[in-house]
């Protein structure tokens, strides 16, 4: 079966500043109509970090949709026509105050197929240099640095449960058995 | 710093049949104020199901915001006041015709914990017995199953792309030599 849906029809619901909202009429494979509810993102990157002493760094934000703080690594939504390499960089010296020269790709991935558009590219950076923290107006984070062997158990634990935060863990899990 | 934000003010956008949309006014650790959006949504479960062939069953199906087919574990909303250990087991069988006795957790994930509060259970199934498979009235899929050689391939490929999903194969690749 060919697995397609084509929009038929768009009303748009909602502008905001971070996501937009529509809901889409479809034709669906067999050729029926439903309904689908889209949030369109402009998109994200996210950097998995290990500093000089081996270690990962991590950003505790609170997060208002899970009404409580979560650990992940930091990201940021992509800037209107930024480049995601580029976004990376500049998210992960704002959150950090790192810079990192070169970034390896880890994934890339859709939090919420079924509803969100929002794609988030994870990078992996090593080699850091000391650049400059930065943070938005309404960025409240603290930092905090965990080993390799930490974070094994924080995630047996279920300590972890921002997605991008575990894929980026397990990762490194599989890949490597110390940074140095 | 105490990591909390306030809700001072809830302004409901959009109630849909999956996601709704609110914007909070919120007070902020410094007491100045912003906005968030936030989608609230029931949550979901997913289950990486190993087949008594010892391959892992998968879910291929068009979705719409990706705007392509993406290759998943078997997933779904939770009803209404249902337990998640249940909700799996139904999605399991209703999507693949598998039961599942006895789910193991593999993990919890926010996948886009900046603005939506659907949580997301990760179970493992194995020694699973045959049932009915019964898709809802919108759901088109195509079932596949891959080894655990080739989800390596496919990962290190970057060809799955769902959170869940990656979170999944990551989880087997560092638990599991073989399923037997």
């Amino acid at each position: 079966m060919e697995l397609f849906e084509k929009t038929l029809k768009r009303t748009p619901i909602y502008q905001g500043s971070i996501i937009d909202l529509e809901v889409h009429d479809v034709a669906l494979p067999d050729g029926k109509e439903s309904k689908r509810e889209l949030i369109f993102h402009n998109g994200a990157v996210a950097v998995c970090a290990i500093t000089p002493e081996s270690e990962v760094i991590f950003v505790k934000q609170f997060r208002k949709p899970a009404e409580k703080p979560l650990l992940e690594i930091p990201a940021g939504k992509l800037e209107k026509g930024e480049e995601r390499e580029a976004a990376a960089k500049r998210e992960l010296e704002e959150e950090t105050g790192y810079i990192a020269e070169n970034l390896e790709l880890i994934a890339e991935m859709y939090g919420s197929p079924g509803y969100s558009n929002e794609k988030v590219t994870i990078y992996l950076a090593k080699d850091l240099k000391t650049g400059e923290m930065h943070l938005d107006e309404d960025e409240f984070i603290n930092l905090v640095t965990y080993s390799l062997e930490e974070l094994k158990q924080l995630l047996d634990d279920n300590e972890v449960e921002d997605a991008k935060t575990i894929i980026a863990i397990q990762h490194l899990l599989l890949n490597y058995n110390h940074f140095k």
